[in-house]
């Protein structure tokens, strides 16, 4: 596009492609309303005034115009689309932009997995950036498909739209000056680097940050919050579907703070994407909670802009993209018509394109690899009647540790449906190991049958909940056969298998169907007797050993207070 | 600097380098003071908190610690100083980074100015970063001692403290297309353009930013300043020593558009340096007109590190570098303590470090270049009796343009106190093309002898204005004897002479020396009857042809309403 011609239009000394006639714009610069025409020419806004002269001209009188929206810190795996339906889902709820971690597809397949995700979402109407994931695997009490460090990651910053190093998880190596993260955080020293430090303060926190750590989507409370953005750190506040913290900092946001203030989901399930939308349904919350309209839409428009140093979106203005969202109620963010960089990208509700499905899948599909899985494998032979044993709920990532009586029949421990101690068995996928960790957990209620997911953070192997070892290795073994995703057995049958072939992480079917298939397995699995909210959300944060207090991965039972691998049985002391 | 030793520091686990302790810090992150200790190692701030170790500890309690401030946009050639001396002149009042743009050595020695610029800027202790002259020379109606087009630009982009093109003042260039001036802005697509466009608004002002331009310093009223702000532009509140906006533009300041407002000064005479201070004056003059200091402080910290993505500067918190103003009264910001990357360079108004000249002065030394001047070349034959004359005062930098009746002598017009109409001549001394402009002038009222000055904006020819031909040429030639600078001459004698051998701009004398020089130079000028304010200034101002209504340059009178030039003698239409 010619600077030349642009000029020309700004002047109306040329026809312009598209004008939004007497819009509402949302103005983030000065945080204001006023109604006026935007002129587009090809892919940028080239005025903002009154305009007459241009291909198509939307009369929009009532109508309200907002640059396209931003989710500052997303893992796109966690909707368990591929980008393409991701785009489809999101874009037609105004989201334009976000700024994605590919860790868990890099946990199942490394650079490859950053290379497909990276290839699949080149040319779709929205930008995604990414943040290359810092932490692959994310414990050493686990193993993953894949283990990056420096070399690995740094080839990526030749791509344009790798800004930077995603979120540093690892605080305790950074506190630690482990070698390998130092040296990750020295190379990104002139990008962007993303933080990730629950609970952090005082001085340990200023080592934290004088590691060139720059944000933080973590905090859950006020005071964690407040003294993180007065170390410099932009804040991001996470409103995601396993995480909601939009309560707790709702107060950080006031007239000194809001220029330094994100929204970001983290994760996104489907259900949420279909059911509430994406950063529109934290926008209407925020309006709710008694927010300006306008300034709620800044922190997700211009304030990331500034943070991720991407000068040409997030406002409505000359020398910007056309990414426009327009909408009729300041209560509602829900989008009539959106453009991306000057073409209508969906309307009221459906998206308006499709995309070309990219070819470099390699390495992403076919992803479960298990060493033939017998009996013998998941069976314990009991030691001791004493166990140790999981306690989940919905309510808290965190587990509790219980000691409990074990069921017993011929000399093994068993599921036991009536006290809800069940078996729970984390296969490992990615290389065939034959690793298997079998423990017992509390709080799923199942009656009958099993659950088995290829979801399981960070690492994602193999994680089957059960009533009795057939059904446990009859879930699991659907999903090899299936290239991953989340199964339900029982009595030897599978009754439901949503097929998640991308890594075992995502399909390419759409947010609609894919809902639809997940409701089917909660609908079963509530019928089989469990009562929680999400049980296979709860489930995929069974085997994530950096939360407290016990978990279980391929390696076995870990207690991850003390960061140690334990016995399932209760030896005292 | 090892990341390892900062983390360990900032966990106090390896003794800093400096603390402040006890200090009322200012955070420009929550535009909030709170008490604390400061603690420094090696170049960086690595914690704010609670520190005891470390081999220096100051006691500040009852002080205020704030970031190091920044102007926004200087020509330093606008203080006669080059840059060591500037340095000294500015960091005791507690600026510790510039932007500086050398348009005014540009033109008089082009590249070689630039290069000499920034050598003569690199190891003094603050930061001067350089966006490139983008319109050099200013107009096609002058000669200057060079022509900077983007083949000359561009190489400069290699130097880091080269962070983008300066002030694009050429404005009609830009809504007209013109070639070079586009190809200027398409090679900075991606650095930081500054803007100069008084009184550009509407569509034409749209055209002006789709360019690429992203701040402005030129607002002079308010409507104005909103109409850029609300388009994206970065508004830059000048209040220097020719032009003041701070009255104006001070109801801009509000909660919603303080991000997005800087200060600077354009240019500081030495006068005021030494009387009032520099970046400091301005946040004092904010602070009487009511606004919070912090927020002010904010305007000359934060605010611009974040328009010139200069994510080190700008704060006090870990991370950034340890450039730190200690002062104790918030409604005068008189520094006590200047650090800079952690040294103290500057203590109770006294510069603590010295600085080595750049040896690399090739093309700013010796540039008066003149071809013989004779009385002929500046003797003007009364064609008619009824001459163009300038109407200057110091209230503007726009002059007027008066029709007024000739004295003549002998059958030449000649100066004519009783009535103020003197005659002003500018003699091209670049490259001795033997160009001279000979008018006339009104509001001097100078009575006896001649002033000149090789300060005449931007093309930097010598400038002369006096009663009588011999003092003119006097005063003119011994400013080509020392290689340029300001004298006063009556009777054919000298009476005074500010020499500015760099580029017959600058001196490596002190602020204090100018100022003293100056004041002499002003006190002769007063006392051969000149009334104006500071007549050196205003005399410099003369020579502008992008500045309405009449100017004069070494071709001639240039009519700047209708960008052409015309003769003396009013022919009438």
């Amino acid at each position: 596009m010619s600077l030349r011609e642009k000029i020309e239009v700004a002047k109306e000394e040329r026809e312009g492609d598209v004008i939004l006639k007497d819009v509402k714009i949302v103005n983030v610069f000065d945080n204001s309303i006023e109604e006026g025409d935007i002129i587009i020419y090809e892919n940028e806004i080239v005025g903002v005034g009154k305009y007459n002269k241009a291909k198509e001209i939307y009369n929009l009188k009532g109508y309200y115009a907002s640059p396209g929206l931003i989710d500052s810190h997303i893992h796109i795996e966690s909707t368990f689309l591929t980008p393409g339906e991701f785009a489809k889902a999101v874009i037609p709820q105004g989201t334009l932009c976000v700024i994605a971690d590919p860790h868990e597809i890099a946990n199942v397949s490394g650079i490859r997995g950053i290379k497909y995700i990276l290839n699949a979402s080149e040319n779709l109407p929205m930008d995604i950036f990414f943040m290359l994931p810092s932490c692959v695997p994310s414990s050493p009490y686990e193993n993953s498909g894949a283990r990056l460090n420096i070399e690995h990651l740094y080839p990526f910053l030749s791509n344009d739209r790798v800004i930077g190093l995603g979120e540093m998880m690892n605080y305790p190596g950074v506190l630690n000056c482990d070698t390998d993260v130092l040296k990750k955080l020295e190379y990104f020293e002139n990008k962007i680097i993303d933080g990730h430090a629950p609970f952090l303060l005082g001085n340990y926190l200023n080592a934290y940050i004088t590691g060139g750590i720059k944000s933080d989507h973590e905090c859950t409370n006020l005071p964690e919050a407040r003294e993180k953005l007065k170390k410099g750190m932009w804040i991001m506040i996470r409103e995601g579907s396993a995480a909601k913290d939009l309560d707790a900092l709702f107060p950080l946001i006031d007239a000194n703070t809001y220029p330094r203030i994100l929204l970001c989901t983290d994760d996104r399930h489907p259900k949420d994407l279909i059911k509430e939308g994406h950063i529109n349904s934290i926008l209407k919350k925020l309006v709710k909670k008694g927010l300006d309209p306008v300034l709620s839409i800044r922190l997700a428009t211009l304030n990331p802009s500034r943070y991720f140093n991407l000068p040409k979106i997030g406002a409505i203005a000359p020398n910007y993209y056309a990414n426009i969202i327009v909408f009729s109620d300041l209560n509602n963010f829900e989008p009539l018509l959106t453009f991306y960089k000057g073409n209508l990208v969906a309307k009221e509700g459906v998206p308006m394109f499709s995309y070309e499905k990219t070819k470099s899948e390699g390495g992403v599909k076919n992803t479960i690899n298990i060493k033939t899985l017998t009996y013998d494998k998941i069976k314990i032979k009991a030691l001791s009647d004493s166990i140790n044993v999981i306690g989940a709920s919905s309510k808290s990532l965190i587990t509790e540790r219980y000691i409990l009586k074990a069921k017993i029949e011929d000399g093994y421990v068993v599921s036991d449906t009536k006290r809800d101690i069940l078996k729970i068995v984390v296969v490992e996928r990615h290389k065939a190991t034959g690793n298997v960790g079998v423990g017992f957990v509390k709080g799923f209620k199942l009656k009958e049958g099993a659950i088995a997911s290829s979801i399981a953070h960070d690492h994602h192997n193999i994680i089957s909940i059960g009533t009795n070892d057939k059904d446990i290795l009859l879930s699991i073994s659907i999903l090899e056969s299936y290239g991953g995703g989340i199964s339900i057995a029982k009595n030897g049958k599978i009754l439901h298998l949503l097929s998640l072939p991308y890594g075992g992480l995502m399909t390419d079917k759409s947010a609609k169907e894919v809902n639809e298939e997940y409701n089917r397995l909660l609908f079963l699995a509530n019928k089989f007797g469990i009562e929680l909210e999400d049980p296979f959300m709860t489930l995929s944060f069974m085997a994530l050993p950096v939360i407290p207090h016990l978990k279980i991965t391929d390696i076995g039972l870990v207690d991850t207070d003390n960061f140690k691998v334990i016995s399932i049985f209760d030896v005292g002391g």
